[in-house]
């Protein structure tokens, strides 16, 4: 095989890429040595030595503790529980949320054999325990891995002297009614405010 | 930056990956790295190393002359004119043509101010004066600066002793009369064959 063979099957292996943009992305990389393939290169070199978990939170980021979790101007007494790194980084670009967070690695799932000790959730206990935090967010998916991970954790959490939330469930900004699926809508009109 | 910005923006500038994609790849390549992101940076520093344009047609390989110039099962008689290295990668593909390549490297365009002297013309012209030489194809696109680089380069060959010929235009595989375009069928009318 060669090396430009060998280049497109590592690009294809990547999601959202399939042969023929892999092919696309190699040609385009390797017309543009100096100002494409060398700076893709020397941040990849530069990544893959630095960026580690986070031993608190379990963030990826090039500083352990992670970004978040070192920054003074952040509410340390509340944590948000999410699956993994890209919902983090999800919130975060929604700028809403100023505390910290704790990446799971996964939900719990018999189906795929993942347990507790899978996940960090006994880390999360550890940190939950500390006097300073004063509130628990589970932000995971409204799926049944989702739910059963969140009910799970909240009563693992139940000996310690937190208060344990989940993020609302109803119809998403911009989704019309007439296009929403059944089991939104029931969510949504059970979960009805006062207005 | 943090070095996973830095990665993300560099995927980022691949065409066909937006923030979205690059950031999902990212994250993809972080969570594997001995199965992802070591092959595939190995793979880019062997292909950054090696890659090179054939001196003899323009095409992208680790040797030079090419694979395709240096193998002696192909038709050397016979030269295929196209755009890019993609164009030559999709004739390949296709498994229909056995002679040889010459890439331009980009098309006659008065707007982009790109002359003869920017593309390997005047390399095909050399190359067609050989006397093993007896057939150039012209495989560019069926676009105005596509014909008017093959109609440029049948003029410029005029003196060779070559046969100079273009891909043939008409209904593509597969293509459904009322949906195509006015252009095609005009061509393809025009073009029409005895059966």
């Amino acid at each position: 095989m060669s090396d430009i063979e060998r280049l497109i099957q590592s690009f294809a292996k990547l999601p959202g890429l399939g042969p023929r943009s892999a092919r696309r992305a190699v040609l385009h990389l390797l017309k543009r040595r100096e100002t494409v393939l060398q700076p893709l290169l020397q941040a990849l070199v530069r990544a893959d030595a630095s960026v580690r978990n986070c031993q608190r939170c379990g963030n990826l980021d090039d500083t352990d503790p992670c970004g978040i979790c070192g920054d003074p101007r952040r509410d340390g007494s509340c944590i948000c529980v999410v699956e993994d790194v890209s919902d983090l980084w999800a919130l975060e670009r929604s700028g809403a949320y100023r505390g910290h967070y704790h990446v799971l690695g996964g939900l719990l799932s018999a189906l795929d054999g993942i347990g507790p000790d899978e996940l960090r959730i006994p880390r999360l206990v550890e940190r939950a325990s500390e006097p300073t935090v004063r509130e628990v967010i589970m932000a995971v998916s409204f799926t049944v891995d989702g739910q059963t991970t969140a009910f799970y954790i909240a009563e693992r959490l139940a000996g310690c002297d937190v208060r344990v939330s989940g993020i609302a469930h109803g119809v998403p900004l911009g989704g019309e009614l007439h296009y929403l699926d059944d089991a939104t809508l029931a969510t949504a009109l059970q979960a009805r405010r006062q207005l």
